[in-house]
């Protein structure tokens, strides 16, 4: 097994600042792309001492800490006192990969919501929104681990290497994933390496984006006599997309594209050539099911203009099919669908 | 309008029975496929007095009370005292529309739970759990509006009217469908007549079948190298199944099929005949989520027998796709997948 400074490399991060905090921690040396407030380390409402892990911060990792995470005992018994080392057997630990769905706290589920406030460390990704991130239990330990702007992710083999880690300290990790973690979220690969040493773990489905954003935005996944069928892609691709277009093309179906935006013009150009009619209806769901959720319907030819004109950023779902012509009948979350006029989009 | 009374036919009735019930309403006339017990009354632990769709009952719905469901005055507002007849508006009239996910009372969203927990009326179908039905407060009234084995359900027009009406009086109006109300749930349907109808209507999006009954399976939707689309299909069919085989046939996604176990064995020759091989790796997972979960895997060619041989019933979905292959390594939930040995299945 790769020692354990080796499976925290510095992008392993967290996201909040909190003024006024109790830094016991070494911080960690300057990286680049840091903002300026780098390790936010804050006093605890209840005085829990179970080790590094359990310490009651939220705190961004860079070189330092990871030494001292690798020095320091960790126990779980509360009971025993601070530092003494009592590693709980691997198959007494546990981890949680759970979805926290699309954004909106309320859609947490409530195993999800029980995980968040009993686990000791959580390692969240981008899609876990602010508000959910505010739920987490000021007396956990709460890591960033997945991409930002400035730098990569820190690999999902040192990830899988790390939350095996943690689990084998006998803590209890909640592996939080924006929307679900078997549907695009790579959970499975999370899991497959937990059990291959031994870890006892569990699935929290999320709502996925697909359920959730649609539903924010008034669009059905399936209607009788619109769509009897819906198909999920990812439009993340590392260079083609490796699609089955005939089959994408053709009706009677609502297709939802992850992570499509960056490709969004190939979509539409390569649907269209595999005969979707450029008229059928499509909707751009920019942060959907949050306070900030946008709305864009347009044509299939017209959406890649829209997201321009509209300046739509990620996360962007992509819906595709005649259910979205019901968006203005069963509008009622946010703003009202955008599309621009008929003279813009020439 | 039509009248509340051809509104709610016979059929719309309550699952569960409470003995030593405080019988304050008329029972119903025996209906034929009536089990003994017929009209459930039971005491409330709160005395809320608010009218006979806020009375403290479970209860089954008959033709003798609907005419007092008619002739009974409706309030919400507890302050006024019990009888008086103070219709809210429309506008105030809310309804929500809540997946309550495939059956584990966990897997419900914690703005689900709210939404049931703060109903004056539920309306549930089949495939709400009865762990999650235990969760309806004792001072709401729980009606069943799905179908059974011995009555057609009581038909969409007439429930969408039902739920516009309770709705129009002022009531806390909870719809609440297994899985995901837009996903196979005709949820946009009654979000039409109700938005028609000039009622604000909410979605709460549920974990669907697909997702959760997978997730407690240990079959992920995607996995990178197997599987990056997955499709959801109804297998239900009013007569023949119209759907695009060709491309449901080509690999490189999963396939889940809802309502599909009564076609099973036309599902499974179909898609070969369209190229699938038979070798195909798939799943049957009968009342998925469930303490009650089995999970039989199989070749797309045997799948069918294998239904057979293990007797599985409804609710029960059906997956399709080499990420069925994961099911051993990623297996934590309920008991261990069935497979009959190759002799039996010859």
């Amino acid at each position: 097994m790769a020692p354990l400074l080796s499976l925290l490399p510095p992008m392993v991060q967290c996201t909040k600042a909190t003024p006024g905090c109790d830094a016991t921690v070494h911080s960690p040396a300057p990286l680049p792309g840091d903002n300026a407030a780098m390790c936010f380390i804050r006093r605890a409402r209840k005085a829990r001492q179970t080790g590094f892990f359990g310490h009651p911060i939220h705190w961004r990792l860079g070189l330092a800490p990871l030494l001292l995470c690798r020095a320091l005992p960790v126990t779980r018994n509360r009971q025993e006192g601070a530092m003494a080392h009592t590693p709980k057997p691997s198959e007494e630990a546990r981890v949680s990969l759970v979805g926290a769905g699309p954004g909106d706290p309320d859609l947490l589920t409530v195993k999800a919501l029980r995980c968040i406030q009993q686990a000791d460390v959580i390692l969240y990704d981008n899609l876990v929104s602010e508000a959910i991130r505010d739920l987490f239990p000021k007396d956990s330990t709460a890591l960033f681990v997945g991409k930002s702007k400035h730098r990569h992710g820190i690999g999902q083999h040192r990830l899988n290497d790390l939350i095996v880690q943690l689990a084998q300290q006998g803590l209890q990790v909640c592996r939080l994933k924006g929307g679900d973690p078997f549907v695009f979220g790579r959970g499975s690969e999370e899991m497959l390496a937990l059990h291959q040493a031994g870890i006892a773990t569990e699935v929290v489905p999320g709502i996925t984006a697909a359920s959730g954003c649609t539903s924010y935005a008034g669009i059905p996944l399936t209607h009788r006599g619109l769509a009897q069928a819906c198909t999920l892609v990812t439009g993340h691709g590392e260079s083609e997309l490796d699609l089955d277009w005939a089959g994408l093309a053709r009706g009677n179906q609502t297709l939802v594209f992850y992570m499509g935006l960056s490709q969004l013009e190939r979509i539409s150009a390569t649907l269209q050539r595999y005969g979707m009619a450029a008229s059928t209806p499509a909707a751009l769901i920019e942060q959907g099911c949050r306070p900030e959720q946008r709305l864009v319907t347009a044509t299939l030819a017209e959406l890649p203009l829209q997201a321009k004109q509209h300046g739509l950023a990620s996360p962007t779902l992509i819906v595709i099919g005649e259910v979205v012509s019901l968006s203005a009948a069963l509008a009622w979350f946010g703003a009202p669908s955008q599309t621009l006029p008929a003279a813009l989009t020439a």
